[in-house]
């Protein structure tokens, strides 16, 4: 029951020395390639920098204690900071105390919110973010950061959370921009996509050993932090116009309670649940595909109670909410890290960073974190995705259009609420209007395949019909007027059988119906019958008076109904 | 095209005496009859009793042009008078000039929403107010008008249009209950619940043809009226405390158009939704059952634009919100009405009463209307449905208790609303946990069965897995799990073949989840296939390339999968 609750009880008794030195070495590794995003995803969110290294603290050390995963890395991630920063600045102004207030709070009513439906194992509840929704709102995400990113690449102002207030308020300050920053941050730039799309290779073939020229390439980010904080120093560049990080207050983060008023946490808990959601979604996705690689497993509940205590940590110590992040958990994977020890090294590096060296990122420009994030974020974009959906399905695509749409034009929120309710409402449309036909038997077979698309027996006098989809509310008049249709076009029927083979549920209003059409069939001298009733639906029928009225009979298989009447 | 859109130019045209006759008869007995409920249904929606009249004259008229049912009657009818009164009451205060002109907006937006859905041919949006939905709602609904109606019965004030604030507001005033007022109320509800449960019978063993027994049982409340009428008027109870209709202004209605403030259209909106589904249900499943009692067939879609002319109708010639009256329909019905000019005779005997004899009504007292009211009103509630409904399905039942409890409690918007979501949710949640079942081959048959329920042949290294459900993104996760905990506790398995039978769609998500199925299994060496396909859905699976990457086969049948394995 504790292991349950606690995993790090099923791992820290078995730890050795074997693993200690893996683990130390992806913790070191970890600690130097995250401060730059950290830096980064707060400043995205609209809160000071610092906080991003606050919240890779104690939020990493409280997931070693609950989480599931081996290797997931938590922190701040690029599309929760997105959130964060529209649901932050729809309720107070950026940079404002209450500003940073909100943060914590949202971060504690996200944390509780997981904790709860972890506890309740309502973890299905993510389900319903399809898979085109998630891909639609990543893709839209991505080029709301970059286009977000593109005012402090410039050294112009920019603000708003959609993309138009983006493209609105960065127009007019265009001519303000500043030479020495585009060439920082177009410098940066070039380099790391270089770094990433060529450096392995190259490195590797300028005769390093693969391993070190993977890992070289993976901190590009560091090397350019260095070199750009130096070159920024050196010349003096922040004096040129070129924004820089500036001073960072030195020190633990202080472990408090946001208090405020009730109106900020009401005004909160819908942007909460969706950062839940989604925080959720990225991170048990990618813990799944990471355990599936050494066959290990992850329980997506206790991930859930992982997550969100791993959420209040970061709102009780100052931070911002956090989730496990794709590039930092893909650092620490390659890295190494056996258990999540690895994170804890890694979050003690982070404590010491914060504690003593904060001064060495004070000529760190703005623009070399903007283009850290570019870089990475670009990687959501996935445009084929697009063509793919399109061409299986139109209403996926149709769902995966709208949240594209309407996270860019209106933002996240909006963004996927309707891509959410649009999935939803095209499902119960399709299953409302169910695909029926009128089958007949393969010759020489028992197997009964679709009149008009195989060349199968039929006898003149018996209708099977067989209906593919579950009966309820939304499609039960729709069954009615199929059968009434049925009956008045084939004057000559006698018999009526029902194929459930896919009807998996009859709720109370199409068992209503199926007593009207039982009734007005009777009228007309012809029998209903039922065949291939699955197991639970007889069950339920059972618990009616149907049974008792049916005129005809209920067939274990439709080849028993076809023998009675052929 | 015409004939579609204006159905009289079917009837019309063939129009003879013998119609005549039996509509001008039907006309007259309906005028006599509906006058009184017109009055009490405009009271009970908070109006003054005359619009209950104006709403029943015009609207009428139209609905002859644009209905499709022979018989159905429109006009106010009770439980769109609640929720009309409902939603004035929460834009302006009772009895206001802006309260009269929000009927009239509400009537045109209803008529507008009405129109707009039958062009598009959205009928089908009727079919999410789920039957235990629609049964608890008239149930709540009933209640709650019997409560509104106990202060009149008394003679004391009340207010509010949930139970609690009735309750609330009327306990206080019970001490200035009014006694002529409490006599003539409940002997009305004495007389009128009398001539309901007995009147036919016992004027029929009285020597009177069953007919006419019958027609003077249906009178009661047009007797009551008269009696209730004269005692008043003679004693002068007006005098003495008994609330009367009062001077109702004589004249045909204005024609006018209530412009109004953007901001009381936009607050009317959800409410006039509710009232057109509300009231398109009623009037059409009204108008079916007695379409099929002599076999007549009605238009769902035309009559949604038979309804929206109705209550465009309505808001233009100073009405309320109205749709086919069960009552006044079955008194239609049942004198013989032929053709929809039945109900424009009515129409017309109405507006000849309101042009010249409103004054006969002065001294109608309000307990009277109250009293019929209320035992019209209470053949709503339906107890055994409840029973029947729990035992047949929880599911149901808790979509019907809380659309009771929360009409009763929070008001009929509230009711309906969370009837209808909590419908959708369940059914979402059914879904996203699918029955799914081991099958096995009936011994010497072609045909499968679970094999926890059968006794039933199976083959080693085989697994036939049945899935009871739509692959879709709610459940995509929960298949993977399926499969993945099947593989994982039978190591000696070659083959899983997927049944999919009952399988009416594969979405985007589902087909990510196959494919990463199927790649799972690759890796341990266990083959995929599929059997029972539908052919829409291997259409489209055609337009991936998961067919390519499948393992396995794809079987037409079940069995044939069965002859290859064993």
């Amino acid at each position: 029951m504790l292991k349950r609750y606690l995993p790090i009880l099923t791992w820290l008794p078995h730890y050795h020395k074997r693993l200690l030195g893996a683990d130390l070495l992806a913790g070191l590794i970890v600690t130097v390639m995250v401060i730059p995003q950290s830096l980064a995803y707060a400043l995205l969110a609209g809160l000071p920098a610092v906080v991003g290294l606050y919240a890779s603290i104690l939020p990493q050390l409280v997931y070693t204690l609950f989480g599931t995963s081996k290797t997931l890395a938590v922190g701040p991630v690029a599309i929760i900071a997105l959130m964060t920063g529209a649901a932050l600045s729809s309720v107070a102004p950026t940079g404002s105390d209450t500003y940073l207030q909100a943060a914590l709070i949202l971060s504690l009513l996200s944390g509780g919110m997981l904790v709860v439906m972890g506890l309740l194992k309502m973890g299905f509840f993510s389900n319903f973010l399809s898979h085109p929704v998630i891909s639609g709102f990543l893709t839209a995400s991505g080029i709301l950061i970059a286009a977000s990113q593109l005012g402090s690449l410039l050294g112009v102002e920019s603000s708003g959370f959609t993309l138009v207030e983006r493209l609105i308020t960065l127009v007019p300050n265009l001519p303000t921009f500043n030479l020495p920053t585009i060439l920082i941050g177009s410098g940066t730039l070039l380099f790391l996509i270089a770094m990433r799309r060529q450096g392995k290779v190259t490195l590797h073939k300028a005769g390093l050993p693969l391993p070190l020229a993977d890992l070289i390439a993976k901190a590009g980010p560091v090397f350019a932090v260095v070199a750009t904080t130096l070159i920024t120093w050196h010349w003096q560049l922040a004096e040129a116009g070129v924004a820089v990080v500036g001073s960072i207050p030195s020190g633990l983060p202080a472990l408090s309670f946001p208090w405020g008023d009730y109106s900020l946490w009401r005004a909160l808990l819908i942007p909460a649940l969706l950062i839940s959601l989604v925080g959720f979604v990225e991170s048990v996705s990618m813990g799944q595909m990471l355990a599936a690689k050494r066959r290990q497993r992850i329980s997506p509940n206790q991930e859930l109670i992982g997550l969100g205590a791993t959420n209040l940590a970061a709102g009780f110590s100052s931070g911002m909410p956090v989730t496990g992040g794709l590039s930092r958990t893909v650092i620490n994977y390659d890295a190494g890290a056996q258990t999540p020890a690895a994170g804890a090294f890694a979050a003690l590096g982070i404590a010491l960073v914060t504690m003593s060296f904060t001064g060495w990122l004070y000529y760190l420009p703005i623009a070399t974190l903007a283009a850290t994030i570019t870089v990475s974020i670009l990687t959501l974009v996935d445009i084929p995705m697009l063509r793919q959906t399109w061409r299986y399905s139109r209403s996926d695509f149709a769902a995966m259009a709208v949240t594209i749409v309407l996270t860019l034009c209106e933002g996240v929120e909006a963004g996927i609420i309707s891509g959410v309710t649009l999935s939803i409402a095209l499902f119960l449309y399709r299953t409302s209007r169910p695909h029926s036909a009128l089958v007949g038997r393969v010759p020489g077979t028992e197997h009964f395949r679709n009149t008009t698309r195989h060349d199968v027996e039929t006898v003149n006098n018996v209708a099977l019909l067989r209906i593919d989809e579950s009966l309820y509310f939304a499609n039960a008049r729709y069954l009615e007027d199929t059968v009434y249709n049925l009956v008045a076009s084939h004057p000559e029927l006698e018999h009526v059988v029902l194929i459930c083979s896919a009807v998996n549920l009859i709720d109370a209003s199409a068992l209503e119906s199926l007593d009207a059409i039982n009734a007005r069939l009777k009228d007309s001298d012809v029998k209903l019958h039922l065949s291939e009733v699955k197991g639970p639906v007889m069950d339920q029928l059972k618990k009616s008076d149907f049974l008792e009225a049916l005129t005809g009979r209920v067939f274990l298989s439709t080849y028993a109904a076809w023998r009675e009447f052929s």
